[in-house]
């Protein structure tokens, strides 16, 4: 019995490395109980730091954008700081210093566009919250000593909750939160300061002139260094996730039609056939993308106007086709019936061909995105596609007599041959949202069609 | 011509006031151009204003609690403005109170789960950060005119770099990203003031009382008057997604057996049927209140440690359920064929039945939920949709031959029951997923079990 405890105790004292291998901690001499919960300790706080520093190797390596980012944020608050150090107009934590150290730490984000919604909404919210303080404030000095305080409280009161409850309207919500938090918060410090009106102005000019060099020295070090593009990001979220639609598509089939494979195989199919699920957890990210987009300047291939509202209906047809696709990969992998071999071998191959088709229609959408140049073919390909699902129809039309005659067995593949059908019908949904996008001017025609185009101009002109 | 023009003018005229009906303006003379332009521009404006008057006024219907909560952050904010004109401790923009509003007007969120997590991320954050930035002020005034200017721009630099790194790391994000944005202003503040050491501790406590003023301030409002607790939001979201999970199953196939039903009933239905829609799209709802929900005391039923991470699980499993449906409603929906009418209708029984037993398994979850007492039946209701499906199943495997030879036709059909047989597996589920909260002491045994449990205690006793 003591010797099971001390076996027991033995392996508590291995540590576990990331990566499978565990290690061996050996021990000079008996532990005493006080010793022992020491080296517990030890090792939980190993493992524990092992883990945070894999995490953060792995976050740091997938995007290494992100530590750009860091970097950014360190350098605009270094430059802040000098700014401040090499000139006399500082007077401590509570001057005018502050705001451009609050400025850069509150309106600095990861993308362009964000830090640009933040900057704007934080200029033009303390400029209108100012100049409405101001006049309330003006007024109420004007209407003697105890109108004044009720004049104050009572606008103190009104406008918070008007404010606080715009932010409950979508629109608003949307484009302007921060700036209504800065309203009201712009607002209240002036009205409850108990200034004279003079010194009030020259210290709202003072505040002024302080966010905007924080908002210029934030701007400057985000966009000029390894600028990250709220707009280039969503463009590329939604060129991502249609190829991720494309492969899981692709291969749940695969899986399910070869089952030959190999364990090993059959794992890096499986990693590949869940990319749907990240096209289904997308929505909050390309909403959030797109309203910061809209306040980008021209980039790139990007005018001001691009229309990004677009896109979110694009990964909306794209999250349709996810839930089809979801269907299918459990019809697939849930069936109890084995379906006899024969229907199998029947339709197998149009199965294999409508997944194929369907992805392909998917992939040259997201090669076009990737290129920036119109999809030249892809009305042949999805009539290509058309052609696969009436094809499959068709072979269940045509089922051998056994088949149908043990429906429980073959209802499996029949579901399956009828989700294919209907995501091919949503796969289309896509190619029309993405239409919509691909015929923007900054989508070039492809060579042939740029050709075509050149070979026309002239026999028009002449 | 003229006379149609004029026509269309006066159409334009027109105001539609919510609620259906339409205004005419009457014009009492023939309008110039300048005139009419003046005119359109104010029917615009008429119509904007009325369209923001319905919104609002739809927005404080649906939810007053939003009202209250207007209210309430407009009162805090006119309750620190009297706290501080009635003392004399206050010296203007850059002063004390500066910080006391800005904590009510940062820290006050819809729910007491937003604003605690708010209101001690602040704290705590304002705290570690003061102390790290006095620490390394201390060490840098200690080291030299030159090198005190390296240290200095080096620590900003660093912390500023790994705090936000550490916002990329998801558990951080979720639970202390707000806490990681204060920390970064509160050192860089201090760290770049000038001031000698003594006046700078004497400035972080009075700026530490300020905010705690605040804070208290703020949570009195928040939890006194009618809070909104987001762990309840969180149950009752859960609650009414089982509901309307439950309709739109119920309703969508009610809405294709039955077919008859005029066009109001069918509208009717539409909505309903529409429910699994806000179950797809609250994943990101869903994981705001559970993040917050940890931060709140006990209240109510559920104390402070209910396990809130559960009711993630049973939005996932209520997810997978909508995905099924979703595929369901589209084959119903969008069918080509018509299914001969022998055979719908000898399935229409079976499917009724299905959908019936299924969606009143979600409904007792969700009225266990709601009554928070132990789902008694839930076992039977189970087993009785099981069965059904297994019944529906054979009701496929008995398809009269007509149907068999039809495969094409009968296609819609029989996917609609196959992803029915599939959503009855998917609801099992949630039964799973639920378990475990209601397994928890907080919801009550019904009557009878609490009377089996009173007839065992004493037994057991004696």
């Amino acid at each position: 019995m003591a010797s099971e405890k001390e076996a027991s105790r033995g392996l508590e004292w291995q540590v576990t490395v990331p990566g499978g291998s565990s290690v061996k901690l050996e021990s000079d001499s008996v532990p005493t109980a006080a010793g022992w919960r020491m080296h517990r300790l030890k090792s939980a706080l190993t493992s524990k730091v092992f883990d945070f520093a894999s995490t953060v190797r792995k976050i740091a390596a997938d995007d290494p954008r992100k530590v750009v980012h860091c970097m950014k944020v360190g350098l605009a608050l270094a430059l802040v700081s000098v700014f401040y150090y090499t000139r006399p107009l500082y007077d401590g934590v509570g001057g005018a210093a502050m705001w451009a150290v609050m400025t850069v730490v509150v309106v600095f984000e990861f993308t362009v566009g964000g830090s640009l919604y933040k900057g704007l909404n934080r200029a033009t919210a303390t400029l209108s919250a100012g100049s409405v303080a101001f006049g309330i404030h003006w007024l109420a000095i004007k209407s003697g000593r105890t109108a004044d305080h009720i004049i104050l409280g009572a606008s103190v009161f009104l406008l918070s909750s008007a404010a606080t409850f715009s932010k409950f309207i979508p629109t608003i919500k949307a484009r302007f939160d921060y700036g209504v938090t800065i309203f009201i918060l712009t607002f209240n410090l002036v009205a409850v300061s108990s200034y004279r009106v003079e010194k009030l102005l020259a210290l709202a000019q003072w505040r002024f002139c302080t966010i905007t060099i924080g908002f210029c020295i934030c701007l400057t070090v985000c966009v000029v260094i390894c600028p990250v593009w709220a707009g280039e990001e969503l463009h590329r979220l939604v060129m991502r996730n249609m190829e991720k639609l494309a492969d899981s598509l692709e291969e749940s089939v695969a899986e399910y039609l070869e089952e030959e494979g190999g364990v090993d195989c059959n794992q890096k199919l499986g990693q590949k056939s869940q990319g749907y699920k990240c096209v289904l957890n997308s929505k909050s990210s390309e909403d959030s993308l797109a309203n910061l987009a809209r306040w980008e300047p021209s980039h790139g291939c990007f005018s001001f106007q691009h229309p990004w509202r677009r896109y979110l209906e694009v990964g909306a047809a794209m999250r349709q086709c996810a839930y089809c696709i979801e269907s299918l990969d459990s019809c697939i992998n849930s069936e109890n019936q084995q379906p006899p071999d024969s229907v199998k071998k029947h339709l197998a191959k149009v199965y294999a061909k409508v997944t194929t088709e369907s992805s392909k229609v998917l992939k040259e959408l997201a090669s076009s995105f990737r290129s920036m140049r119109k999809p030249s073919s892809i009305d042949y390909l999805v009539e290509d596609m058309k052609n696969t699902a009436d094809e499959l129809q068709n072979a269940l039309g045509s089922l051998p007599q056994e088949a149908t005659s043990l429906i429980v067995e073959t209802l499996p593949l029949i579901t399956a041959a009828s989700l294919l059908i209907e995501v091919s019908v949503r796969v289309e949904g896509v190619v029309h949202a993405v239409k919509e996008i691909t015929a923007l001017p900054c989508f070039k025609p492809t060579n042939g069609e740029e050709l075509k185009a050149q070979n026309k101009a002239p026999s028009t002109v002449a």
